[in-house]
């Protein structure tokens, strides 16, 4: 099954104009995954069109089957003939794609790049597993478990932030970038494990720059227009702990 | 702790003569690691000069703890004051870093690199854990399932590599890049985990694309140095399996 997204060859990348090009974007998303909102935030910061198409993970469409049969998961983005899987390639494919429209998302020095890169499987490595750990606790010691486990790599990610931010508003310095996008993508998803858990996990007094950090992002169009209400995504996140996945 | 590698700013990357480079580059590895072989392998192509330390990670050393604080693992490089950590990232930043020195390690094009960095990730995640599972397995039954993953994930690869190569000789075409890289770093230990299983991983007979691509970047300069051999990385093997890590 593979073959049919490999025998799209690589070389034959559609090189059109801009308008064409945005005609020609499709994103397969789920809207309560971070990995989604994280794509939506940068297609929008780009201000690039594209069609959303929301899909059924319990009942996977064609179009999913053909374009990620490697992984059958969100988010795809699905430009021209070519398919782009997995979060961070995609964050990475748009932002050298389109590295004219918009401010960039990468730093500019290969150093700064490996900072942004190191920090995003941080947060998608320890803070994720963290974080769904608590959204999967089956007993109380496992809940204080996980709940230890996030405020410390919250308390590391407060340390990055001090240093790729370097005093300014942003991991990225003036403007949102990598980094801001990706933990910006979580942060509806940690309020709502504070209301299941009922602990502070972005704590003021723990982790103050973090939680500075967040009103401003939250407060940034292309972030406000890709994340849903608490209220919704709690909604979601109780019937996944009530299922079990 | 993890404030003594963050507060080496990431503006302050030096620029430097070649030259003068070249002799701040350290590498702190183990000779026995993929991840590390992989690095070697790159600043060999590139014709890096460095300093390569070998690593005891039972009685892990200063300047591992001082540059890798948050994982306390290998590789890491340490250029000038800068110190970069995990494989990819590290890849990625020789590549960028060094862009004119030697052949580039990953394609030219957006869609390319998002292609070349979706199978890396794969390798990594698939390929790399049915690997572990077969030096882990403690039942025969184990065993058997970890095989046929293996045996599963090197079938999709032969995919990628069809799509990728497009009839040449390496994934990245008629030179040696990423994927070339990254999965060549797990030549040697594919070869001690068939010793050691007792089955035929890299079978000619159904990844026959592979299997000669095997052979090919066996013969490659920059690989041949970083690889050890079969019979010295199967006693380091054998050792961890009877250990159980």
């Amino acid at each position: 099954m593979y073959k049919q997204i490999l025998s799209i060859s690589q070389l034959s990348v559609p090189r059109v104009k801009m308008a064409e090009v945005e005609g020609d974007l499709k994103m397969l998303g789920l809207w309560a995954s971070p990995f989604v909102m994280r794509i939506r935030m940068v297609l929008e910061q780009k201000g690039l069109n594209y069609e959303y198409l929301e899909q059924d993970l319990s009942n996977k469409s064609e179009l999913l089957l053909k374009h990620n049969p490697i992984y059958k998961k969100v988010p795809v983005l699905i430009h021209g003939d070519s398919a782009i899987c997995e979060s961070l390639v995609i964050l990475q494919y748009i932002d050298e794609n389109w590295s004219k429209t918009g401010p960039p998302l990468l730093p500019s020095t290969p150093y700064e790049r490996a900072i942004a890169r190191f920090w995003a499987a941080y947060i998608d490595d320890k803070l994720q597993a963290s974080l769904r750990g608590i959204l999967m606790a089956a007993t109380e010691e496992a809940m204080t478990e996980k709940v230890a486990d996030t405020c410390a790599a919250l308390e590391t990610l407060e340390g990055a932030f001090e240093s790729c931010s370097a005093g300014k508003d942003f991991f990225a310095g003036n403007s949102v970038g990598y980094l801001d996008i990706i933990l910006g993508s979580l942060t509806v998803w940690i309020r709502v494990l504070e209301n299941i858990s009922g602990a502070k996990l972005l704590d003021e007094t723990k982790v103050p720059l973090l939680a500075e950090w967040e009103k401003r992002i939250l407060t940034v169009d292309c972030v406000k227009k890709a994340l849903p209400s608490v209220e919704k995504l709690e909604v979601v996140g109780r019937e996944m702990r009530a299922k079990g996945y």
